[in-house]
């Protein structure tokens, strides 16, 4: 396969993850934690609990599950600000993104009138942040809701499955599977992919700005993709285990 | 095949556009612009050059273009509230998506220290704004870009090609293409397609969120996509022609 | 009369209003909507009932009626910024003038607890783009209460008489009804009035910044606008007709 | 006369103003300053020069007066808010008018490269603060170009008149001079008039939001007003005396 | 006393307060009102009642006290802006202060549920607007409660002592009682002193960014403000009696 | 002495710290960065040096170090919201000393035309966070000082001494040396000390909204801080070490 002779950080191979991990249980307050690493990237994932649920939902007896993204200043290359008066497009886009990921694996009517917030907070920036925050947020967010059943508020964790996110790319011409950012940032084509633990799309992003891409190289980069998911999967289960 | 015997409003197969118009030089003060109609959508879109750059682009010797999008409040079934404080994530997320859409064609050295602003305004809204925007959006900037030249500023148009973009999606089981606010409201996967004249693909944003889809329903859906962007890059050479 | 001789666009007479449109119909979702044409300005006049009222209204067994005010960027020869963060004074003050002229002519108890917001915004600007906001709105404002009367919300129209707006101006010494830009833009006194049908004045609203005036010249610029008030109120007669 | 009749507060006749005083220098560290009472209604304007001028005026060769004007919360019957985050409309409004207002009498090429900023702080409030406001602004702009001139910054007062402001308005169907608080909040018709020593308008503001009025109206009112500001320009010139 | 042979303005003492007013009931609106003069420092302080208390603080079935701090732009050597989009830290960190201060002497069960704001706003600035704001503000309070009495809407006035505030520092190595702006901006010690009139200490805050220093110079400035407490304290009594 | 016998978690003495952590690199992207760990609390600090200096300090030919503080939103028991819109007075008055702390033992002219900004991240609270940031903040500080005399930029770290921070405070009329938030949030009197490795106190600010305090307890709380500052400068020796 083309992708295999690629040079990369530590000798990753192009359809290789970063060394992948969940720790959790990390925050002390919050009713479930994950700080994901994928490489160099650290993500802390918070979710809290809290009842009731936003105006518009009012009457429907039914749950929300919504996420909040930020970056702390120092956790890019360049220092950034931070986001107070004007909220940047991108932040907002990506706790969208990972907000509704969340909900399609989300029994609402089970969870009941409660809203669960995830927090996802970027410590250290190489890459991949909002993949690795999706991939923590599933795992804070089962903490939580298992606390939830344990303190008896619920009967059972409201989960219909397993969320995780890669992304995928081409850089110099290359197929490869979660980018760093010294790939990512010069990627002529960069796509990320949310998944189920049966393999199936919940969110699909590609953006070939640098370089438009046909059929064949999206199938690559799906195949890419689903072998990621998988593995990020497993890890999630090994973590929860 | 499945999609040719569902029931949509004014029989329109699954696989067909609504009535498309693009009507060009609908702004006395615009640059360039164009009133892009998808059915009962209907966007203003508006393209204005300006001399200079925006600061972090400052010494490039390039130029810029960017995209502003906003829907009138009273273009929607219920009044929306103007952004005023508070910009919207989708808002937001359209705008930087048409952004990101047009810039793959240009030519920014070319282009040389100019910035390009297209103003895309929904009129009124019945689904697919989004890509109404993105398809006008391109004839807007194609006839500013024609004006300029006109103007002797630049030799050249410095457009690599166009750039037009459909929906597609999967509503109560059936894969269909261009959705009306009816179906988009109540589909199970949605998916936005932004493509090129030779059929290659610059954005493609799909998401299940109610829920997953797999690769062979994927590519069901593209192969709409494909089709759809043909007549609206089709449509875009008569409107200039 | 002096402001016969005066070189105006097109040959018009220093008495004479451009030409007017009064377009009703023309958005899908509004209750009541008017496209207002007064030469080159063209403003979209939408109207949207909703049920209650502001919070320092209720127990007041009333309505309520309320007007906001906007330009598209690609409205005015120079393109103006949106006003996100920022509004304008001017937008508000015009927004605050559209509002009270309604409100005089609206019975509020026969109304009832319902809030009408008139929705004006400027697609393209050419001077006067107040007064055909509220020559438009008023049109807009009375099919939105049709169809109230239709659903059988309200029984009769709450509308006690017409309202309608225009401007006068000194301009290089000679007085003149309905500026446009060109005009406006080095009048020695600008003036606006909004009048009823029966020609009774709502608002008069006149500057003299580039050049104090005499109340002579302001019975000279009142006459003018009497009679363009006047034709105002008879388009509005034959755009309801 | 009709308005001789009229029941007000202390016998006031229906053409007298309240009690007028303008007490300069009030402010230790203001360029020039003028406490305006129209009876219990409290203005603090100071005028502060300061070197340059706004961004779009550069180049110009000429100076620049602007205004600003905010009510102390404590200032009115029911507390008011401060405007942080939100402006409101009516704050805007009236600083426009006062600056436009003092701007007609100055000499901007005279001024030079200088912005002079008139705060006009209402202490209390008891109706026609924007007119006391006016009024005490033009005593402070005075006084602070006065103190340029002395220290050789200018060699004369760049002014080329006064300037002076008094509401007019009908209750009950009386027409009235300076309208205090319980007049004005009942008033079918209420007007702002700013105008020079030589009796020309510069500002005519009037509206009947409860009761359109004439032409004959409109020119007792004015007759009123024309009374006033003969008065206030008198208390004008002996306040610099 | 090494304090005794120190120039300052006006042959003031090291240990000696500025000259100190304060003058109740200056607005008329107000339920309190104070103005505090120490030296050329002028704030106007106003105390309103208003029925309810903030919504965090519901069901306590006890009232609440909070102030508002601002300047008027003209208030200081070189006008300051006025705080609209971005409140400045060292407003609110003063508004802070002001609103503990007071309500560490209101028993707020007997208060019931009322919010009592006091504005005061800097009217003049010579150095000590925090301490003159606290020392009128608890004049206005007392005399809002008061006038609550009087009212009948409260039995007896709710405060449990009187609360003063002064200023000490170290200028050229010397120890000052309450500096003026000449002394506190090139001071190496800064310090703020609330107390009640038992001498206790509400808030001690103490700052020496130009020079740190040691018990034995905090012991000395301490000493100070027991002296300017004491006769600020006093000064409350006069006026009140 | 009193404190000896009091009731604390870990069975803790009444002037003991808890146990501290300062960590130091714990950021990839920042030029210096410290974990400070007060018991449960866990501030992350990070010192990032920039080009060039504030607006209003230019041409002074000197440095600037200035703080940013924030809260995770999950670092607290309820969570709290992030400050998007607006800042809260306390993170304002927070930054704010740590800033004034910092700036107290950097030679600014030394520094040179560079901005040193120490971002204080709270991921954990629990009493003490602002202390446990500035402590913290001294140590990233240094080490991106010393970084950039590595990178030859400055030729010795501009640094004139150390500084930590301590709370001490008075629970159930106990004296007590590092207050968690059990103790903090229900003590009678809060005090923070800033002060140098030689004792001297940088600021000092203690609040007795629930109970007043007499010079006495004064000088109790601060002999208990005196002995925390040193602890903690120690610890900081060693973490550099």
């Amino acid at each position: 396969m083309e992708y295999m002779q690629v040079n990369r950080a530590n000798g990753r191979a192009a359809n290789e993850l970063r060394p992948v991990k969940l720790t959790r249980g990390v925050m002390k307050h919050a009713h479930g934690s994950c700080l994901a690493e994928f490489g160099d990237t650290r993500v802390l994932c918070a979710a809290t609990i809290e009842e009731g649920v936003p105006g518009w939902r009012k009457g429907a007896k039914a749950g929300w599950v919504t996420a909040e993204y930020a970056m702390l200043p120092a956790s890019t290359g360049k220092r950034c600000k931070r986001e107070y008066a004007n909220r940047k497009g991108r932040s907002m886009e990506i706790e969208r993104l990972i907000g509704r990921s969340l909900r399609t694996v989300v029994n609402m009517k089970a969870l009941g009138e409660y809203t669960v917030t995830v927090d996802c907070d970027v410590i250290q920036a190489d890459g991949g942040t909002r993949t690795a925050s999706i991939t923590g947020a599933w795992v804070a967010l089962h903490d939580a809701l298992a606390m939830w059943v344990e303190a008896g508020k619920i009967e059972r964790i409201p989960l219909t499955g397993q969320v995780a996110a890669i992304s995928m790319g081409v850089v110099d011409g290359n197929t490869m599977l979660d980018l760093d950012y010294s790939e990512d940032s010069h990627a002529e084509v960069d796509m990320n992919l949310v998944a189920t633990d049966t393999g199936e799309i919940i969110e699909l992003q590609g953006t070939g700005e640098q370089a438009p891409f046909d059929r064949k190289r999206l199938n690559a980069l799906l195949d890419l993709g689903d072998k990621g998911i998988a593995e990020l999967i497993e890890l999630q289960r090994q973590a929860l285990a």
